[in-house]
């Protein structure tokens, strides 16, 4: 499996680019700098879940759907 | 919203009993301390993705189904 902190960045990267907005505005939505969004999109940051939920609030999405990054996982219920 | 921290807790705390395993025992597969397990499961620590990676595995579970804490959110599709 590939670095968590890679996965999420692309994730992150993904939901921003599909509501057309840039590292700025999330940032700004986030109450994060422009960098920092750029380093999490790299992979370059292991965030705590605190700001895991900033970036939720910021893309408009439930927690979880920030770790939805494999269709296949949809179909695990315990 | 309450805090994530104590909602990341109480989910890994109700995955946990589910499988009938001990603090400790799930302590053991994540390769955290039974103290640290503890702390976490009552809200009082703001952990990383890395060790939410950690849990997923010693849960045997998907990432994002540690944040799946409200069967509401399951609508949302972007």
């Amino acid at each position: 499996m590939e670095n968590i902190n890679i996965l999420f960045g692309r994730r992150i990267k993904e939901l921003r680019l599909r509501q057309n907005i840039s590292q700025e505005e999330l940032g700004f939505r986030c109450q994060l700098s422009k960098n920092y969004v750029s380093d999490v999109e790299r992979g370059r940051r292991n965030v705590s879940i605190k700001v895991v939920e900033k970036f939720a609030a910021g893309l408009r999405v439930p927690v979880y759907y920030l770790f939805k990054w494999h269709d296949g996982d949809e179909s695990v219920h315990l």
